[in-house]
């Protein structure tokens, strides 16, 4: 068995054995195949396609280079959540305490932003005091006497995704559905969820921009859950438009936790609740009612205990930016377009997002939203508030809004699109 | 300009711009585009092509990557040989001092062999004393003294062609024309000879297996000889069976010698000869006639001279083989195919060729052949002769030998392929 041959062979449009994955995710995992090698056989991937049974392998291949958690020590059943990644998308913070109010046990394992996309790990640190690295032992910790947990992935989980996923940043070959599915779900098989319920987002502000991409990725991750003994289901979610009316850290922390107060932007609420039900049902608590927990304030509580477990100071101020500048709508009318994509590249350029890996984000940066899609706006009236600590990043961030919306003449007809566009699994 | 956007532009089969293939061969050279990059730019080229615009300006930047060779001091024209490789293909030795016995002058920058095929420089190296490694003064000095030159290619010409072939080698991306062709091509214009005739081989011991991808080749770089300026033809060899007797160093020396002493086998008399025409006409000497220079002994004193003149002793005995091992003909009968990979994989495996390009090779390792397809034999007499130094690796040769041959019933009419099949330009 030797690189070249697996190299060639899907270069040649052949299948890859079972015997040919296993070895290539292994010896890569090792070192014992190159970078350049990985790279070559990802672009070949890429354009031709690999078959069910091969993306299975490919993904118990990766699993298997790592450890897997365990979570049947806990008294309750499991429910995780992942999300494919969008603009303002802060669901994951309502969510996990709201599912565990409701009596599942949520571990979400989280990453950090790259790109427009936002990320987790960045908004929660966002909240003084509050640790994104904890030890398996501690994670078990906080999610037995919590119900939630919200924390880093360990470097043990899936190894040779990890080392993908950097390579693929590079070399082109992030866009394939094999290739992303595999990435996605071998991490969280590798975490030993039971359930696992999955927001495929499309549109601008999303990865996959058309809603057929966003199904075969949906359906691809679907099967690979089963296949693994998952109880996993897909929404297929709309990303045209940024979630709620914050895209930032510190600024999305505040919009969760009105939602979790009973508030907050409906498309928010909407999608937080739908979801809910999605993973409370896998996990066999489809009786329960998720309106209910943030109604009663049961949600915020388990807020507030899983913050304060990691660090954190639920009452505590959050970082306001030091500079604001505001975009006002240009004429009279009817709002009937927000990019996702503009309104997130600028957040990340505002400092919310970052460039490379290493860099630093600021917590208070990022865009709000005085209007949505459907809303009457007027003539000089705010549109959006940009929020930086660093002023010099207005123009940059400005150059990406050219195009980011459109105003109708007052009173034209608006439909707005709904949040959920379809279920899959 | 960055790598991921050239690497997304081919993936997605868009056309390179000139920019953009300047840009990434410039930096690929220089370090700033990763090997992991250039794999799987490397792996997008092979799988979604390039058009004779991409592939002409990627040759152009090859080249600028390093030196260009200028040979307008000599008061002789220079024509130049490129043979694609195959099996037993030692015609670089009788036709360089043969074509330069009749009034061009030959530089023949070579290399070295990898894989089932022979490396003119290894063949070389078995006479006592010579040398490959000239400098460029000593290039033109031995050129201009000799008329002919046959050393290694100095670490200045096309550098990016050289990290890139390393890399191709090792990533599963060697098979692709426009990789193969601007790589041969960009050597053999930055080594500035005025006229380049092409020995495109077809057939299982060569690259290209098939008539309709050699010509596809051949077609390609004469035009990339065409518009650098290089009168270009290329002839279209059958490599279905080894070249001449012998496969091997030492062992094709000895037969190269015999050709230039007049002698030789047929099917290299008549390539030499057709080879040297090419190159004659194209440096506009088309009426001296090669028959001639090999018949008068004047082919054979510049061997003599080419030789000495970079330390070898033209007069010195060969390397001979510790170990032989006859295979003899299992039954009476015409041999109708003797395959050229299988006998080439046979040399490789005695010690001839090499896994790694820092292994080193035996002079008298291959294998000498005692009937061409077409000959009659008998049951029981000689077929082939294994040589080595290494006995152990007979068994080793032996594996690649088993399906071979093919002998069929005395009096079967057989007709003999043409070496020539075509030409292109």
């Amino acid at each position: 068995m030797d690189a070249i041959s697996v190299i060639r062979a899907k270069r040649d449009r052949h299948e890859l054995s079972d015997e040919q994955i296993d070895w290539v995710i292994d010896a890569y995992t090792r070192g014992g195949v190159a970078d350049e090698q990985m790279s070559a056989l990802a672009m070949a991937i890429l354009l031709n396609g690999m078959n069910r049974r091969e993306i299975a392998r490919w993904t118990a291949a990766m699993i298997a280079s790592g450890e897997r958690m365990e979570f049947s020590s806990l008294s309750r059943p499991t429910a995780d959540k992942h999300s494919t990644g969008g603009v303002g998308d802060k669901i994951t913070l309502p969510l996990a305490p709201l599912v565990a109010a409701c009596g599942a046990a949520v571990p979400q394992l989280s990453g950090r932003g790259l790109g427009h996309t936002g990320g987790t790990l960045d908004k929660l640190e966002s909240i003084p005091g509050w640790r994104a690295t904890l030890s398996n032992a501690e994670l078990l910790g906080v999610l037995d006497s919590t119900g939630a947990v919200i924390c880093a992935a360990g470097d043990g989980l899936a190894p040779a995704d990890k080392k993908l996923y950097a390579l693929r940043d590079v070399t082109g070959t992030v866009e394939a559905i094999e290739l992303i599915a595999s990435s996605i779900m071998s991490k969280k098989i590798a975490e030993g969820t039971g359930s696992l319920v999955l927001d495929v987002k499309c549109g601008s502000g999303a990865f996959m921009k058309t809603e057929a991409d966003a199904r075969e990725l949906a359906e691809t991750m679907v099967g690979l859950g089963t296949d693994h003994g998952v109880r996993t289901v897909a929404l297929l979610t709309d990303m045209a438009t940024p979630l709620g009316l914050t895209a930032g850290n510190a600024l999305e922390v505040r919009e969760s936790v009105e939602v979790l107060a009973g508030g907050g932007p409906a498309d928010v609420v909407e999608l937080t609740l739908a979801l809910a039900r999605e993973m409370l049902a896998a996990a066999g608590l489809g009786d329960r009612d998720p309106a209910k927990a943030l109604a009663d304030g049961s949600a915020m509580d388990v807020w507030r205990r899983m913050i304060s477990a990691q660090g954190g100071d639920p009452d505590a101020p959050l970082p306001r930016s030091r500079e604001q500048h505001v975009v006002t709508a240009p004429t009279d009318g009817v709002l009937t377009r927000l990019d996702a994509y503009d309104i997130g590249v600028a957040a990340w350029r505002l400092g919310a997002g970052r460039a490379r890996k290493e860099d630093p984000v600021q917590a208070a940066a990022g865009v709000e939203l005085h209007a949505k899609p459907g809303d009457t706006v007027r003539a000089g009236t705010p549109l959006l508030t940009l929020h930086t600590d660093t002023e010099d990043r207005f123009a940059y961030a400005l150059e990406s809004l050219t195009a980011a919306y459109d105003i109708a003449p007052t009173g034209t007809e608006f439909t707005r699109r709904p949040i959920v566009l379809d279920r899959v699994g």
